[in-house]
C-alpha cells in the first residue's frame, strides 16, 4: 500500500471509524457492480451519510493524492464504478433521504443514495410521481451521474430534462449549487447539465432538486406484431408524427420474441414486435388509441389490453425479456450494446448488424427503446472461450461505427465508464478536446474517477 | 485606434472587402440592439457568410487579442451586443441558410442565422413545425446563446431542450460538433447544454440541429378573469397537475389590462387574466378545455372562442401587450423584468412587488408565462428623471432579491449580459468560480465577448 493511501487512511480513520472499510469483501462489492468487465477493486471504501462528509474525503483525498469513485448502488454497466487506479469508493447508499416534496411545485428535493422506486413509494400518496423508469434499482445521484433514461424518455425526456438543480462537491471539498426550483433559467452556465452525465469525473452528485408530474388518469396498453423491424418502425414514426400521448414504445426482434416465448411460456407470434402505453386523460388515450390502431395498419396482430391485468401481462414479458435472452445460454451473462440513431436510421442499421452477426456464432437478441432511436443487443458470449469474447468485440464495434456514420452515439443511455472510452475520439472528434480542458480545469489532480470516458 | 486593432483590421480586409464595416451607422447598429442600456458600439463589424469565416476571423482576433462579439438580430435585451471594450461585432445574419429537413426523423440542421419565423416559413409543407415562440424577430444562434424560451416551454421545454446538436467555432478558430442526430446519448459531458446560454463567451454557434414536432390537429383557446393573482394561479397549478395539453398559458395583471383596453379599444374585465391555449387531437383539447373550465371555478368571466378568428383575437390583446404598456407613457421605452420562481410563489412575490412599487412614481404593468413562474413587469421610467432611475433601479433589485430567497432566478429567459451580471454572486455563490475556471479554460484570453455574464 503506498504512503499516501496509507496517509490518507489514517486521516480518514478517526471521522468515519467503522465506516471505513478495507475488508476484501466490501473491495470486490464495489469493484465489479453489473458490468462484463474485469473487475477492479478500490482500495477502501468510505461510507459517506451527508454532504459535509463528502467533502471531508473529496478534500483529505486530494490532499493526499487518492483518486476518488462515487457509488451508489453499483448498477451501472460500463465499469464506472471499477477502481482501475485504485483509491476510495465512495459509497453513498446511506444518503438517502427524501429532504421535501413541493407539490404545488411538483418538484422534490433527495439525497444522491435515493433510487427512484424509494421516491414514488413516498410519493404515492401525493398522486405525483417521478417519470424515469429504467431496469436497474439505481440511485437518482447514479442515474443523473450517467445520463441515463429508460422506456419513458419519449414522453418526459431523460434524467438531463427532469432535474433542476444539484448540490455537487468539487474535487477539493467545496460544496456549491447549480440551477435551483425555477423552471427555467437564463443566469449564465449550465453547470447542472454539465454535471449530468460526467460520471463522477468532475465532482460528486450529493442532492438533487427534481420534477415531478401528476400520475396520469388513465393507460390504454397494446402488443402488435409485424412482419419487418421497418413496418414496426414506419408505425413509431407516425405516432410520434401525430403527437399521440405515448408514455413507452418497445420493440423486440424475432430472435427476442422466440426467447421470451421460450422463457415465459407464452405462444406470442415470432416476429418484430411493438408494445404501446399510452396514458393520459380517459377520452385521450381512447382516442390516441384508436389512432394508432389505425396507423398499425401492418400489423398481422394487435393485442389491446382491456383490463390491467391483461395490460400488465403484456408488460411482464417486456420487462422480463433481459431473463429470457440469457436463458438461451443458461450460464451467460451476455454484454448488452446501446447505440441510438435517429429514428428513420433503425431498420437500416438493425438489418445491417444482423448481417454481420449472422457471420458468428454469437446469438444476440434485441430490445429497444424505439421512439428514441435507442436499441440493446444481448451479445451472448462465453468470456472464456477467446474466439466468441473476440466475436462480440468485434459485432459492438461494427455497430458503433454504423450509429456514427448515420449521426447517432456509441451510448444512449449507459454511459461510458471503461467500456466505450474507445469509440469517443471517432464520436466526438475535436470537442473531445474541449470536454479534456474542462476537466483539467475542475479537477486539476485528476482525482476523480481517473480513467473513466477519457484518458487526460 | 490601438495597433492590434488596427492590425487585426489590416489583416481581414483583403478577405472580407466590403464585408468590413467601421462606419459609425454599422457601429451604432451594431453596439446598441433592443436594451435599455446605453450602447457601447464595437471599432468594426465583420459579415460573415460561413463557419470557416467565423473560424477565420476568431483566430486572427486571438491572435492580435482583440474582443470578438456575436450578433444575430440584434434583439437581445440585457446588452449582450454591446462592445464595452470594443473590438469586432461578428455578424451573422448572412448565415441564414436552412441545411436539412429530415422529416421522418423530426429534426432539421440550419445555419445560427436562420430566424424562428423563417424556419417555419419553410416547415409548413412538411407538417412539422419549431414550437419555440418568444417575441423578438431573433435568430435561432441567438436564441441558443441567450437560453432563451418564450409562451411554449410549458409544452415544449426552452431551447435547452430543443437542440441535439451544434457546430461551434472555438476562440483560436477551432471548429468543433457537439451533440449529433440522436435523440438522447450519455456519451461524455454534455457540451451542446453548456454553450446554451453561454451568450457568446465560451465559442460561437454557427449550426444548430434542432427537434421539431408535427403541428397539433386542433387547438382550443379561452381567456379568463380572476378577482386575484392567487385565484389564477391556482386554476394552473390545477392543470399543471391534471396534465392538461397546455400549449400557453399567459397570466396579466390589472394595470397591464387597462393598458390594454386602453391600447386595443376593448372593454375586457380590469382585474388578473388568464389566456389559454390547449393543443392536440380534437377529442384530447376539447375534453381538456371542459376541464380546464371546471377547474377556474373562481373565474368571474371565461370567454371560450369558438371559431379561429375568436381565438385570433384574444391573442391578439397578448401579443399587443407590450405595445399596451409602452403607450401609457409615450415616448418611453421602459425596461422588462424576467425572474422567474417556483410557481407557488407567483402570488406572493407579484404581491411584495406591487407593494414597493406603490411606494415609487413608476407604473409597472405585468405578463407572465405563468405556466413556468417567469413573469415581466415592464418599468416604465424616463432615463433622463435621475429620481425615476433610481426607482427603476430600486424595483429591480428588490424583485430579483425576492426570487433569489423563493429558490428563483433573476433571469428566466433574457439571459445575463451586461444588465444583470450584479445579481450573479447572490444566486450562484460558489458554483460562478468552477464557471470562471470553465471559462478561463475555453477561452484563455478572454476575447470572447468579454464583460459579460460576469468579470474574470
Amino acid at each position: 500500500m503506498p504512503d499516501s493511501l496509507n496517509n490518507l487512511l489514517t486521516a480518514l480513520k478517526p471521522q468515519f471509524a467503522d465506516r471505513l472499510l478495507t475488508s476484501d469483501a466490501a473491495r470486490e462489492h464495489h469493484g465489479s457492480g453489473e458490468s462484463h468487465l474485469t473487475p477492479a477493486w478500490p482500495d477502501a471504501i468510505v461510507m459517506v451519510q451527508s454532504t459535509e462528509e463528502v467533502s471531508d474525503v473529496l478534500a483529505a483525498c486530494t490532499c493526499y493524492g487518492v483518486p476518488v469513485i462515487p457509488f451508489g448502488a453499483g448498477s451501472s454497466i460500463e465499469g464506472q464504478i471499477h477502481a482501475p487506479h485504485g483509491g476510495i469508493s465512495l459509497d453513498m447508499s446511506a444518503m438517502h433521504a427524501i429532504l421535501s416534496v413541493q407539490d404545488t411545485d411538483m418538484d422534490c428535493t433527495v439525497q444522491c443514495g435515493v433510487t427512484r422506486q424509494a421516491l414514488n413509494e413516498h410519493l404515492r400518496v401525493t398522486g405525483l410521481f417521478f417519470p424515469v423508469e429504467l431496469g436497474a434499482h439505481a440511485t437518482l445521484g447514479g442515474i443523473a451521474a450517467t445520463r441515463a433514461s429508460g422506456t419513458t424518455t419519449v414522453r418526459y425526456g431523460s434524467m438531463r430534462d427532469l432535474v433542476l438543480g444539484m448540490t455537487i462537491v468539487m474535487p477539493d471539498g467545496e460544496i456549491i449549487k447549480t440551477g435551483g426550483r425555477a423552471r427555467k433559467s437564463s443566469a449564465g452556465y449550465d453547470l447542472t447539465r454539465l454535471f449530468i452525465g460526467s460520471e463522477g469525473t468532475l465532482g460528486v452528485i450529493t442532492e438533487l432538486n427534481l420534477r415531478l408530474f401528476g400520475v396520469p388518469e388513465a393507460t390504454q396498453t397494446a402488443m402488435c406484431s409485424f412482419a419487418t423491424i421497418e413496418d414496426a418502425t414506419q408505425t413509431v414514426v407516425m405516432a410520434l408524427q401525430c403527437g399521440l400521448s405515448l408514455n413507452r414504445i418497445e420493440l423486440a426482434d424475432r430472435l427476442q420474441m422466440q426467447a421470451i416465448n421460450r422463457y415465459s411460456k407464452t405462444d406470442l407470434p415470432e416476429s418484430p414486435t411493438l408494445w404501446v402505453e399510452l396514458t393520459g386523460a380517459p377520452a385521450t388515450v381512447e382516442n390516441d388509441m384508436e389512432v394508432f390502431e389505425g396507423l398499425a395498419e401492418t400489423a398481422s396482430r394487435f393485442d389491446r389490453a382491456t383490463t390491467a391485468e391483461d395490460a400488465s401481462r403484456l408488460w411482464r414479458v417486456r420487462h422480463d425479456a433481459l431473463y429470457a435472452s440469457r436463458a438461451l445460454r443458461p450460464g451467460i451473462k451476455g454484454i448488452s450494446t446501446d447505440v441510438c440513431v435517429p429514428i428513420s436510421q433503425l431498420p437500416a442499421i438493425i438489418s445491417e448488424i444482423q448481417d454481420v452477426i449472422a457471420t458468428t456464432s454469437i446469438q444476440a437478441p434485441l430490445v429497444g427503446h424505439v421512439g428514441d432511436g435507442n436499441f440493446h443487443l444481448v451479445l451472448l458470449y462465453d468470456p472464456e472461450n477467446q474466439d466468441e469474447a473476440q466475436e462480440a468485440r468485434h459485432i459492438n464495434t461494427q455497430l458503433v461505427e454504423m450509429a456514427l456514420k448515420m449521426g447517432g452515439t456509441c451510448t444512449g443511455e449507459h454511459g461510458v465508464g471503461l467500456g466505450k472510452k474507445a469509440y469517443l475520439t471517432a464520436e466526438h472528434g475535436p470537442a473531445l478536446g474541449v470536454m479534456r480542458r474542462i476537466r483539467n480545469a475542475l479537477d486539476p489532480d485528476n482525482i476523480m474517477n481517473p480513467g473513466k470516458i477519457f484518458d487526460l
